[in-house]
């Protein structure tokens, strides 16, 4: 099998949707495609993959730095010892050619893209979803079920309480039984009106966690945790900036809670500071990072082995995202959970009608590869893509 | 004022050579202009920028994200308040508009060449160097002189020790009085043969720095450590991944001497985590972040205070980079020092002609901003960008 091209188009994220820091108008997504010569019946074996979503599409470097390399590696470089599928370590090695270390940024997204493509070609080529394939690879027997919670509750333009609600509600409808919301794009005590408004709809407090998407220095997020703490949330998620680990450790100190962070944390390297230096605490606090932010699926599954070797749980992690890719990595890896964004951030968010969602849990469906080509939102832009 | 047009070109970097990573053939640097209807004579001020050299252009994000939000941005956003100057704060708010905190990577360098390129026009409105406008915003008297050596020693395809030789000597000759050479990109018994040819010319071992960037684990480290000790070097630089600062705390305690580390961490955040948690000593080791990099000068500035704040000097700061940005830079904020690439990178590296080098010391031209349209090197590709 070798690669005969490479395709890449940007998508813009769909919603006027705004966090505590920004709004997500402007944000896009690259979604890729490894075309090989490997057929099935009368077709090639095509594998798409995207850099999740929240952050930006990486066309200026998928095309001048990634893509050329993975097209001059010889097929060797990428295939496993049998020939047979792609090896994402040597996906990744080439991908990095002349790569320095550090800067873990944009360009974590570029090649994750492309690395989440290969898996999408692996699974296809052995005809079965991308959660039997990469349990295989990684030797576990994937989740007959997974945790999921909707994510959403951003700030609307107007009216913003009120959609809220409603959002949540629409959500329940739908077979969800955990939500998270925003905070700290209002007041505290606006916020503290959204987490109630929340909360009549989500029942308890382990029902409900809160993302304050990095926004707080520690005096605010001190004040916050003081307010949050008496409703036993599942979690409070992103307090400080992403990179401050003493902060992070002194706030899971002033909260006593569940605290969430690592979505904004985009490599192996980074994931190890957290754990090293962020007061994350075994068996309570939670890992998001995304691997399609952060070099793919093999550079999640080293940060899971990072905190598995410092006595936290697998299912600690629950990756940022909520999408097909991240669903079917959840099953596969028995995460503690992912999330969907069922109302936001088409055509990404969400999984396909073929996906089972009830009683806070969700099965992938059995589509090969992630099943990307089931999800109606996103037949556009495959098509575009092709 | 305003932006009337921002441009940016990619320039490949020109030469052959290797270090312990990466190949530098494939690297570009990004060169911008930012123009302004401010006139001088019958011609628009123009500001010239680039994110350093080491790494890559980074045409996409600047055309897609950096480049539209400034020119959207109105001027009040972007002056200071006398509206006859660029406000850095003001730019570097512009660009991140809808930017997520962490993940500083490519953007960094991106926003870099943007913010500098307005330190050029604040510069060329008041018809004076780069450092003297540097200088007088943050209330700083520029040094008369930088102490400055010569970084290079690079792995050639062949030949590659008697290179190096020849190589110091015709810096020697220039009137350099110190040296930085590359290490871990062979077996260490071969660097040191490197490192006594190396000192052959530089004479005693505070006269010479040695670069592993990023490649050794902590065994490799230690075990170079241990043979390094006896020469007494400037410095041992980048032993291990600029981003463990767990490892370089212990590398710092194994080796003894100074360490230098930095040029991979591209925003204060990541800089203030290398102080908390890298090992650091005050009056020792070397901070060697990269403005050009890491979101420009005004970023920089404030690493300078979080190292001020925790008890490191500013003579602890030796900017990566080589070449006429951060020549002033250092000039202007009275840093230890600045490196030049006098031999390689072109037509970045080193320094103008109008630059007076001797002693061990380097002076920039009183030529209007940073002077870039002085360096003959330059001169092909401003045309380009023009």
């Amino acid at each position: 099998m070798r690669i005969t091209d490479i395709l890449e188009i940007t998508v813009p994220l769909e919603g006027d949707v705004a966090n505590a820091l920004v709004n997500f108008r402007t944000h896009t997504v690259s979604l890729v495609a490894v075309v090989t010569d490997a057929r099935r019946g009368s077709r090639p074996v095509v594998g798409y993959g995207f850099n999740s979503i929240g952050r930006f599409a990486q066309g200026g470097i998928l095309r001048e730095r990634v893509i050329p390399r993975l097209m001059a590696a010889g097929p060797g470089e990428l295939l496993n010892a049998a020939g047979d599928a792609f090896d994402p370590v040597g996906v990744l090695r080439a991908a990095m050619r002349d790569e320095k270390p550090g800067g873990h940024g944009d360009r974590a997204g570029a090649v994750a893209a492309i690395e989440l493509a290969c898996w999408d070609v692996n699974a296809k080529l052995a005809d079965e979803p991308a959660y039997a394939t990469i349990a295989r690879h990684y030797g576990r027997r994937p989740a007959d079920a997974v945790p999921v919670y909707a994510a959403g509750g951003y700030y609307y333009p107007e009216d913003s309480t009120r959609r809220l609600a409603g959002e949540l509600r629409r959500y329940r409808d739908q077979g969800f039984a955990a939500y998270k919301i925003k905070i700290g794009g209002a007041a505290l005590g606006d916020d503290i009106a959204r987490i109630e408004a929340a909360l009549a709809i989500a029942g308890p407090g382990a029902n409900l966690a809160v993302d304050a998407n990095g926004r707080f220095d520690f005096t605010t997020a001190a004040a916050y945790a003081e307010a949050l703490r008496p409703y036993g949330l599942r979690w409070f998620e992103e307090a400080g900036d992403p990179l401050d680990y003493d902060l992070n450790a002194r706030i899971v100190s002033a909260y006593g809670g569940a605290v969430a962070t690592g979505e904004n944390l985009f490599s192996l390297q980074d994931a190890r500071n957290l754990i090293a230096f962020g007061g994350m605490r075994p068996g309570i606090d939670i890992f998001q990072m995304d691997p399609g932010l952060a070099y793919g699926l093999d550079e999640y599954v080293c940060m899971l082995a990072a905190m598995e070797a410092r006595g936290f749980d697998r299912a600690q992690a629950h990756p940022h995202g909520g999408h097909l890719i991240n669903l079917h990595i959840a099953t596969a890896l028995g995460l503690g959970g992912c999330e969907a964004y069922p109302g936001v951030f088409q055509p990404f968010g969400g999984y396909g009608p073929g996906c089972v969602l009830g009683d806070g849990m969700v099965i992938p469906s059995d589509a090969p590869g992630w099943g990307l080509e089931e999800k109606p939102e996103l037949r556009h832009a495959l098509g575009r893509l092709a």
